[in-house]
């Protein structure tokens, strides 16, 4: 299946969006704490116009045959990414509702840690822009099981090949990254 | 143009989908501090399928003949309206790009206050999901101003009607609510 989705159009011109705008040469500092050459700043293609319509587009297609309800991630790399996906899977026939997973229930209004129509018993997919060793995703996948939720399958922009991959499957969850490092040819 | 858009079918299904998901009755203190007996939760439209697509058809189309180049706004209310926002706007062929304004400026990565391809000299308009004071909205007009963007107008799903009209006007910010308090009947 990834193998066939690399000849997608699609996912070429997504691979040459976020070459051209997502990545960056310089001295850098992860969320993980890790130094790094280069930045990857998935957002400069999920904010996009072009970029934002063709994830939403790709990841409606990745979840085609999948049963899921919903689809969210953990502030703020998801937010952008889920609200194109929500808004995209309404014009497309399989309309699926979007949640959004804080990194600490907020003191106000519902005090909801969880974000948007997500209701226990939910299967939903989780969704990221870049992806290190996967760690904030594991949390934001705890989160959905404690609130009573499954987590069918988790699916990013770009893995950073740091990890993700072994500790997402030790967590059993499938995991589809569109692109990975070595697409961008790093 | 309001009265027109109330006649408009598109409007009057998304305040459905506002009354029937977004608006909760009970005891609650709202970000600003101030208690309520009631909350709208945005958020429950706004990552909603068709909610989410018809606010980003609603807010094309009032951006239609106003000069601007992007869309962004305070995370995290601004977020999925953003995503599906700039995702819509490629597909009707009017591609504006998105940015987030962080509430700080994070400590690793590229140490943005504003997330996505927002440039120096950018004219943007400003979402929300659901203003009362208009003080957030305001924190992050003067972000964006500070950034060197123009913020040529401020759109919300809903104005709580609790003043931000007002600031915003003074500050020299045309202000568009889709929907008010009394569109809700409170």
């Amino acid at each position: 299946m990834k193998e066939e989705r690399r000849k997608n159009p699609q996912w070429q011109r997504l691979l040459q969006i976020l070459k051209e705008n997502s990545l960056k040469f310089g001295d850098f500092t992860l969320t993980s704490g890790k130094k790094s050459k280069y930045y990857i700043d998935g957002k400069m293609t999920t904010l996009h116009p072009e970029g934002a319509s063709l994830v939403a587009e790709i990841i409606l297609d990745i979840l085609k045959e999948i049963p899921v309800e919903a689809v969210g991630g953990p502030m703020i790399g998801a937010d952008p990414i889920v609200g194109a996906v929500v808004a995209g899977s309404h014009s497309c026939g399989r309309p699926l509702g979007g949640f959004i997973v804080r990194k600490e229930t907020k003191s106000h209004g519902t005090s909801k840690r969880i974000e948007g129509p997500f209701q226990k018993g939910c299967k939903g997919a989780i969704v990221e822009d870049v992806v290190t060793t996967g760690s904030s995703l594991l949390k934001a996948v705890d989160v959905v099981r404690e609130a009573g939720g499954e987590v069918v399958m988790v699916i990013a922009l770009l893995d950073r090949l740091q990890g993700a991959d072994e500790v997402l499957r030790e967590a059993g969850l499938p995991f589809e990254p569109i692109f990975t490092l070595k697409d961008l040819g790093l």
